[in-house]
């Protein structure tokens, strides 16, 4: 049996997402391009919008990264200038990509723990010459929730195009992409959604979407040509990869047998309670004060104990069938463990269960 | 039952290489890390190198494209002098690439029925200051055999490294990368190694890759960074196709069962003799002249009969169960067949038959 994967991503998905991909289809079949219509048109109506609206949906291959990199050297003209509001290490990764495209570019950046300020950041769109503002919804990094909303205010009161990197939110906690007033929403397959990993997706307003032609600096990572291509002939430019997208197709049908975004939110959010419960009956401090954060992933402080040793303790778990995630902290030892995927309470129970063992075993 | 998939890819697959998929590891799981080194270390014996003879795989998430992408704009410098050797589609994408990233280049042209002249490329080679070459090995828009080894002598004869686009031969047509002087060789998972899609690989000579350091001018398509990271500790520095690596591992099980790559080039040419043969019998003309052709893709001209029209001959095909491909000529219209992927000499002999059908049918 797979372990389970108590992690950012990839996941663990249902046997029946991963039973779609036992069949081959040609790229250019128009069972294939029919699929891929469907696929775009559903991410869509996840983030309330339409095409009727005024919005897109592109893929893009590749891992979130891959989605990241291409909005962001798609989308912002290198005489543009970008704020980046970062409060983790995904938010400083977009900086380095800014950096990479010699696109020009301001870090606003926050602790770890601390949710970006929003007067802060309206002194600098006030002061500053912004064309673009980017956040991410849920910083992976500590499993924190930024206010993708009041950003989006900020974004439309100062005129600026406003990049919202949703990876491992999208899905699960609900977004407006029409009144958040968002331009671009990047997500990935294998994140809350529970597809399998293969590429990334970006929603787009149509209008942005369409000014951004030719300032591409790359063939493949090219936002604006990937969409013309999917638009004029249903297909991917280059070899997409099908069996990704019909494991997609199957998580998406599952994500809507389960209510929607609405309806995963709710066990995640169940998943995330007892998570949160039990190991606070187990003695771990969660990093994060209650209120900022996420029911995705939840960052713990090692005990501070010396019988505690993060390698050992996860081997154990690992081999006890369970896999959680190390710390990315610049300054805290941690480590995470998440609570998406196909996961349910009895396997968060099984997963205190077996932390319980552990510590008792280690002796701390 | 699937259609079968006469294609230049993606590629029918066995059953077996698709049940590998119904798994989910961890990215960071040692079992994972374990298979991503092993699929590194097979694929540099396919080509007959290893990383004693210092040769280095770094596979890179996305089409083969994202691959060739990779190469180009990691490997070149802005300082650097590429010479694109071009009879077909692919060549003239690498042209586009170099520009995009303002790489300078010169574009040796060919007639796409004509194999590149190694003289007139001698005499740019002499006339030029190159740093790099680059040519595709085999031409998929076509399906002509590109004399890999002879532009090996070239380059070096004059000291130029050397990169050879060999999406969809290699697996299937043997090279030696080492005594070819190949400095980098770009393939794809869904080619003749019969995996499904979702990433490219790359052989690189380790000398070359490390003088790559720097150059790339974006995140995810570092070769350099993307190998570095392999290195450390083992991992993709972004979430890695699972899936389709986990189809990898058992693809390249599968090919070496078949014999390696001469077992699989016996396969793969009897496949096409049959298709040869009996294509002529029904009529059909070849694009190509015979000792130009390699044994992957057969490009044939349409009938001059008004009652042929390839919409509806396609159609008639898919609806039997066989996938054909269209053309990709500038200047002819042509149909291609594809006889690589899971495919077996009875599969060409129903495909046949259905042709023949087709053919009575529509009346031409």
């Amino acid at each position: 049996m797979d372990k389970l994967l108590f992690t950012p991503g990839p996941l663990t998905t249902s046997l029946t997402v991963k039973e779609a991909m036992l069949y081959d289809y040609g790229s250019r079949d128009d069972l294939f391009i029919h699929l891929i219509k469907d696929i775009r048109y559903t991410l869509l109506s996840l983030g309330n919008v339409s095409k009727e609206k005024g919005y897109e949906a592109v893929i893009m291959q590749g891992s979130g990264t891959f989605g990241v990199e291409s909005v962001i050297s798609s989308a912002i003209p290198k005489t543009g200038n970008l704020l980046i509001v970062i409060n983790g290490a995904y938010g400083e990764r977009i900086a380095k990509i800014a950096s990479i495209h010699k696109i020009p570019f301001t870090s606003l950046v926050f602790a770890e723990d601390e949710i970006p300020d929003l007067e802060k950041t309206e002194q600098l769109l006030m002061s500053g010459n912004f064309t673009h503002m980017v956040i991410v919804h849920c910083e992976t990094t500590t499993g924190i929730l930024n206010p993708i909303e009041s950003f989006g205010v900020l974004s439309k009161k100062y005129g600026v195009h406003y990049i919202v990197d949703s990876m491992s939110a999208f899905g699960a906690i609900p977004v407006e992409v029409d009144s958040c007033n968002i331009d671009f929403l990047i997500s990935s397959s294998n994140k809350c959604i529970e597809g399998v990993p293969g590429f990334s997706f970006i929603l787009a307003k149509k209008e942005t979407l369409i000014s951004c032609k030719g300032l591409a600096d790359t063939l493949v990572l090219d936002l604006f040509a990937q969409w013309q291509g999917l638009e004029t002939d249903g297909q991917f430019r280059f070899t997409p990869p099908i069996h990704s997208l019909l494991a997609f197709k199957q998580a998406l049908k599952e994500l809507a047998d389960e209510g929607g975004v609405e309806g995963r939110a709710i066990r995640y959010h169940a998943n995330f309670t007892m998570l949160k419960e039990g190991m606070a009956k187990l003695g771990f401090t969660e990093y994060l004060s209650e209120e900022k954060q996420a029911y995705i992933i939840t960052t713990y402080y090692y005990p501070e104990n010396i019988a505690f040793d993060f390698k050992i303790f996860y081997q154990e778990l690992n081999q006890r069938g369970y896999v959680i995630y190390p710390g990315k902290l610049s300054k805290a030892s941690c480590f995470r463990i998440g609570n998406i995927g196909r996961i349910f309470t009895d396997d968060v129970l099984n997963l205190l269960n077996a932390i319980k063992e552990v510590k008792t075993e280690m002796g701390f």
